[in-house]
């Protein structure tokens, strides 16, 4: 059975759209009992300026107290924009340094002021940095399979990032669904593309469930090979720079799913189903992911005997 | 590319299990409109006993209604649990009978009294009377995939049903996840085994999203060779019968992944949106279906030009 990676993104790619600013013990809480459980990888924060994301300001200082307090950086990972971002990561003592580049010109101006192939250079060079540094590195193509903004996006745009990526010895590549436009036939189909694009990459998946198809496309993922799964938490998240978009496939229903099959069957799903229910908590308000509402499959009441079965 | 049929079930399904009973008029105006979206079959009612569900009591008045404005009959279909319910649903005129079996033996007691294999052969000798009728007839395992009382379903309990239908000409089979325990590489298993176990049968499928995996089991299905595809507008629904059970795959999440992929674009999305919006306002709360809130993926504002991107 392959290798199966469960990274889990909502403590950034999920909080850093709500309202309330989470407070940093509580995010400490949440991500020690995500790892506990069993989840490989919690994307702890985002070293984004702290005025336009203030949500994310703490990522810092969060992430320095979880390494200072035992946790394994390499459990820990953080998304980084730029060179500065870049020596906050390095800093905090994060193992995992996350950084992209979306294949849609608007998206990415709006994010970051730059075109595709401008970020593409500065991506690449910052994550070499990164690499040099001695930091393992994860470098991702967002709007892959859609832009809010354009709609379709050309498959050559995508891959012409990969194979940057690839020339700069960046193996380690996620493909995003921003705004969830993807479906699984065009999932297997730019899987098949990329790995052509860059041979021996480690891929990862990331998909948005707007539409109704974040699980389907996970799966299609599975079946490209992919080995390294983002999710969030109870489906926290969206995106804040597309005009429609939902969380990410929430993490205990793919860990749910998963098992079913045999899978990951050492992730202690009750543990998670647990943190994603103090999240609901926290918010106050009903959460995407469908397993920390109905619970698991899980032992059921015995068959009735026949004679009382109608009782 | 592969035929596929589009059967909601919304108004047996979904309606069958809603505290409020809807209006006649108010559900003939719904099949109306899914019809008139080109949606190929409805199922507009149960000929169940009509204290037994009261939300299902009009059936025959609504079905005969619907026939009679002009509405093709083959394009009807309604849920038969026994002979008595078959004497109905001839006399309404509906095209297609839709009858089943559950595989789990206490969810076929709890649902007809009666243990699977008695159940199996009263269900073949009323679909044959369906047939002699001149009826069309779909045949369908319930609880096939798992069962929200016992839990794992053997393979070969679905496989006896299975071969029983084919035994008796029934060639129009539905396997249904009643209780949503399915995922998607059991669903392509089970498929491919009850090809073996029927050949030459027509594949439909019916999945319930308890735990997220409604679609992605869709479309293992689809990639199974099935060619009919139940599902219901708005997601609503569930089964009164089982301990926990969320609504069907949303149709218009289903149009709407298909339609990406070029399958099914003959219909009208934005009706079918329409009429699931409606069934929302209805009923006052949120539905589980995603096109019908986000919209479709649409013709998007054409890209900013590179000067004005961060104004």
């Amino acid at each position: 059975m392959q290798r199966i990676v469960l990274h889990e993104v909502g403590p950034r790619d999920g909080l850093q759209v709500e309202k309330t600013v989470v407070p940093t013990p509580r995010k400490e809480a949440w991500i020690k009992s995500l790892l506990a459980a069993g989840i490989d990888l919690v994307q702890a924060g985002s070293f984004v300026h702290p005025e336009k994301v203030p949500q994310m300001a703490d990522s810092d200082a969060l992430i320095r107290g979880l390494v200072d307090s035992g946790v394994d950086p390499g459990r820990l990972s953080g998304l980084v924009l730029n060179e500065k971002g870049l020596d906050r990561a390095l800093a905090s003592g994060v193992g995992l340094v996350c950084m992209g580049v979306s294949a849609s010109d608007t998206h990415s101006r709006k994010n970051t002021g730059m075109g595709t192939d401008e970020a593409t250079a500065r991506i690449v060079a910052t994550a070499r940095k990164a690499v040099e540094a001695g930091r393992q590195v994860q470098v991702s193509v967002q709007s892959a399979f859609g832009c809010g903004f354009e709609g379709p996006v050309a498959e050559e745009r995508v891959l012409a990032i990969v194979r940057a990526y690839a020339e700069a010895g960046l193996n380690h590549v996620s493909l995003a669904d921003t705004a969830g436009h993807a479906w699984p036939e065009q999932v297997e189909r730019l899987y098949a593309a990329a790995a052509k694009a860059a041979p021996g990459a480690d891929w990862a998946c990331h998909f948005h469930d707007t539409y109704g198809t974040g699980m389907a496309n996970l799966y299609a993922a599975l079946r490209s090979g992919v080995t390294t799964f983002e999710s969030s938490f109870a489906g926290l998240g969206g995106c804040p720079f597309t005009r429609v978009a939902a969380g990410n496939v929430a993490t205990e229903d793919v860990v749910h799913a998963f098992q079913r099959e045999g899978r990951r069957t050492d992730v202690d799903l009750a543990g998670l189903v647990e943190v994603s229910r103090s999240v609901a908590e926290f918010f106050g308000r009903e959460m995407p992911g469908r397993v920390q509402k109905t619970g698991p499959i899980g032992p059921r009441t015995p068959a009735a005997p026949a004679g009382e079965a109608k009782g």
